[in-house]
C-alpha cells in the first residue's frame, strides 16, 4: 500500500460579491480543487482568479458541475428533468472550465460531482452512469473522483473511466462501505484523533472500518477537505500535519 | 438641536447558502435595519429571519431595494430600462418587504434606496422623483433615508414625503455637501477620531465639515454603519459607546 | 348539481422579455386567473400588467407559486430544501401576489401551486399541509385550487381552508380519481368532442368518469385552460362555447 | 465590388421553458448564426441544439456575448464593473461557445458583441478596446462582425482582428456612418423597397446613403436579420429573394 493521499478541496465557490470560504489559504494546503463552475456557485471571475492562484502554487485544478441551482447552492435534490438535457449541462459546466484552465495554461485533470448531483448519482446508476458519459463526451483522459463502493465508481470502472477513489476523514461508513447518511447518528466524525486514525487506516492499511464493525478493502487516491465550514483552514492545517508525521506523503493523484 | 442619532445598516444581504455580514451580532449595534429585498441579495428566508430577528431587539426595519442584479450586488449602474418598468420593481420591493413584516408583526418605518440606485438617483433628479413615486405608491407614511443636498432629498420634499437625513462617518463631504466621489483622495476617513468628530459636528453642532472647509446646515437623523465590510462589528461597536460617552443618545428615527 | 363552472388559466408567465402564452387574449375566456409569483416565471412588471387586464377584463386573480427555479420553470421535482424555509419561500410569493393586487385596486381571491410542487403535493401528505400552512399564515380566507382525491384537497379540508375543486378537461382519471400519470397511455384526451363529454359529466352530473370504467362523485369548481400550448386559445374559445351550448354558466368561483 | 452577402440572424435565445423567434426556420434563410451565451439568453441546451441544427443545415456559427443580464435580455446599459471582470466573462462566454461548436464538430467562426454591450462598444473606445482583447485572448482568428464607422470597428482593424463589416436593412444612417438612434425620427425603414434599395446601395455599389444625403463608402460583408419580431421569418425570406433575384450572391464571410 502506497503511504501517500491527495488532499482535495471544494472552491470557487464564491458568486459576485458573495464571497464562500478562503480559497487562497485552502491552496497553500491542498494538493486538488475542485472549482465550481457556476450552476451552484462560481461565475467566470470568480473560475479564472482561482484557476491562477492554483496554478502559481502548483495545486491540481477539475470541474465541480452540479445541478443548475445557485439558490439551493446545488444541494436541492432535482429530478424530472430530461436526462439528455441534464447531461448537456453538466458537458458544459465541463467543457467551460476546461477550456478556462487551457487558457491560462494550467490544464484541468479531473471532474468531481457537486452536492445533491453527486449524493444522488453515487447510490443511482442511471444518473451515475449520465455523469459517465458527460465527462467521457468532453475528454476520456480526466478522472472522476468518487466514493468506493459507490454507483458512481461502478459507471466510471465499467467505462474505463479513471477513478480516484475519495475518502472522508469526518464521516463513518457502513458495513455497505457508504458513507454513513447525516440522518443517522454516529454520522459525523468530530473528535479530530478518531478522523486521523481512520484516514490512516484507510491510507496504510487500505481498509474502511465500518459502523459494524467490519473492514473493506479500499484503494484511497484523495482525502476530502471542507473548505466552507467554520475554522475549516485550522482544521486542514493539523490534519495534513499530523498526516505528514504519520509519514504520509501528500501529493496530487493527476498532475496537469 | 436635539443630541441625537439613529443608526441604520443594511442588512438581510445573504442569499441562499451565500452569507454576508453577521446580522445578529450588528443588530445589537445599530437602531436601524434596511433589509435587502432579493433584488441585489436577500431571499424570502433571509427576509423573514431578518425581520424576526429585528423584532426580537427592538430594531425599527425598511426596505432596501436595488436594481434587479443580483450578480452585481447592486452595484452595477443599470440604465436603458423604460422607467416604468424600474418604478414597478421598486414598489414591488417596498411592497413585499412591507407584507413580510406586517405578517411578522413588526410594521416597516421606512425605505434607503440601494448601492447603484441610490448614487444614481442622489444626483438624477428623474430616477429621484422616479423613486419617490414608487415609495407613494405603496405608502405615504414610509420615511425616506437619504442624503442632504441630494435629489433625493430635494424629491422627497417636493413631494411631501417624510425624510430621514442620513450622514456618513466615514466619507468627506464636498463643498456642495455630497459624498466626495471615492475616486478622489481623502474620500474615505481612516481614521476613528476624525471620523467621530465629523459626526459630533454633524449631531451635536448641525454642521457639514467641507472639504473646502466650508460648513453646510444638517439636521441628521441618521448615520450609515457598514455591516459587510471586515471587522464592521468592531467599528460599530466603537463608534456607539464613543457617541454615547459624548452624551449623544441613540434612538431609530422612526418606530413601528 | 348547479350547472356552473370557473375556467382558470395559469398566467403572467413571462419573464424580462421573454414572453409565454397570449393573456390578453385568454382573459377574454377564462374568469379566473392564477399569476406566476417571480419564482419560476414571472416578474414585478409582468404581475402588474396582468392583474390590470384582468381588473379591467372582470377575471379574478390569484397567486400561482412554484419551487424557486426559473431556469426548469419550476417542473423540476425539488426536495432536500429544510420544510420551513420552502414555506416561507411560498408564504413570500402568496404575500407579495396579493398586496401587488390590493395596490392596483383587485384583490387576490385563491392559490394555486405551479408546476412539480403542485404535483408533488397531490400525492404528498406533508407537502400538501405545508401548502396549506403558507395560505393560512398570509390568510385564511384565500380560496385554495386542488384537485380531488388529493392530499392536498384532504390537507386544505382537515385545516378548514376553502377549497375550489378543480377538473380537466384533456386528462383521463384513475380509478382512485387522480389524473393518469403522462406517462402512461390513455393519460391525455386529445377528442375535443370526448373532452367535453368529460367536463359535461363532471359538471353536470357531478361524476368523474374514470379510465376502470367507474363513477366517482365530484364537485367541481373550476376547469384547468391550457395557456401555454400551440393554439391554446383556440381550443379554449371552442370549449367555453360548447359548455355554455349545453346550458353549463361559466362563472368564477370566488370574486374580490 | 464583389455583389455578395452573407445573412446573419441572432440566436439560441431561448432560455429553458422561455422560447424566442423560431430558429429552425431561420436558419434555412440565413448564413450565419451569433449564438446567444446564456448571459443574456440561452443555456447550454439551447446552445448545443442550435450548434447541431445550424451544423446539419450548413450555416456558420459564433458567439453572441453579452452583459451578465438575463432579466434585461442584455438590453439595459451596464456600467461599473471592473473593466478586466467584464472582460474575463466575454471570455468565458466566447470560450464556451467555442469550446461547445468543437465538440459537435461544427467551428465556430466569429463573435458579434449583443445588445447594450454591443452598442455601448461602438461608440466607446475603452469598451470596443476590451471586447477585441477578450476575442484575442480566446482566439486571434476570430472574425469579429461589427458595423463600419464604428469604435469597435477601429479597436478591431488596429489590433489586427479580422472584421466583418454589418449592415442593416431597416435601419438608416447618419452622415457619420452610424445607426441613426432608435429615438430620433426615420430611424427604421419600415419599407420593404427602400429596404432592398439601402442594401443593394451598400452591397452593389458599396455606399452607406446617409440621411444626410451623402455617401460613405462600405465594404458590407453581413447583414444583420432580425429574429425575434413578429413575422421574421417572413421578412427575411422576401429580403433573401429580392437579394438573389437581384443577383446578389448569399454566402457565408466564413465558414468553419
Amino acid at each position: 500500500m502506497a503511504r501517500r493521499i491527495d488532499l482535495n478541496c471544494d472552491m470557487g465557490e464564491s458568486f459576485g460579491a458573495f464571497t464562500v470560504g478562503d480559497d487562497a489559504a485552502m491552496l497553500d494546503l491542498v494538493t486538488t480543487a475542485n472549482i465550481a463552475c457556476g450552476f451552484h456557485a462560481g461565475d467566470p471571475v470568480v473560475m479564472r482568479r482561482t484557476i491562477r492562484m492554483a496554478k502559481e502554487k502548483g495545486v491540481s485544478v477539475g470541474a465541480h458541475p452540479s445541478f443548475a441551482d445557485l439558490y439551493g447552492f446545488g444541494r436541492r435534490r432535482i429530478s424530472g428533468e430530461r436526462p439528455e438535457d441534464l447531461e448537456t449541462q453538466l458537458i458544459y459546466q465541463i467543457l467551460s472550465m476546461q477550456a478556462m484552465a487551457a487558457l491560462e495554461g494550467h490544464p484541468m485533470t479531473h471532474v468531481k460531482t457537486h452536492g445533491a448531483l453527486g449524493n444522488m448519482a453515487a447510490v443511482d446508476a442511471d444518473l451515475a452512469a449520465l455523469c459517465v458519459r458527460a465527462i467521457r463526451a468532453v475528454d476520456r483522459s480526466l478522472v472522476f473522483v468518487t466514493l468506493p463502493y459507490s454507483e458512481t465508481y461502478k459507471a466510471a470502472e465499467k467505462a474505463g473511466l479513471r477513478v480516484a477513489c475519495e475518502i472522508y476523514a469526518d464521516r463513518s461508513y457502513t458495513d455497505q462501505g457508504e458513507l454513513t447518511p447525516r440522518s443517522q447518528p454516529g454520522a459525523v466524525i468530530h473528535d479530530p484523533g478518531q478522523s486521523l486514525d481512520q484516514v490512516l487506516e484507510m491510507v496504510v492499511n487500505g481498509h474502511i472500518p465500518t459502523t459494524g464493525g467490519h473492514r473493506l478493502p479500499v484503494s484511497p487516491e484523495t482525502l476530502c477537505i471542507h473548505g466552507d465550514t467554520v475554522g475549516a483552514v485550522d482544521i486542514a492545517r493539523r490534519l495534513r500535519r499530523a498526516l505528514e508525521e504519520n509519514g504520509v506523503e501528500i501529493a496530487a493523484f493527476a498532475k496537469p
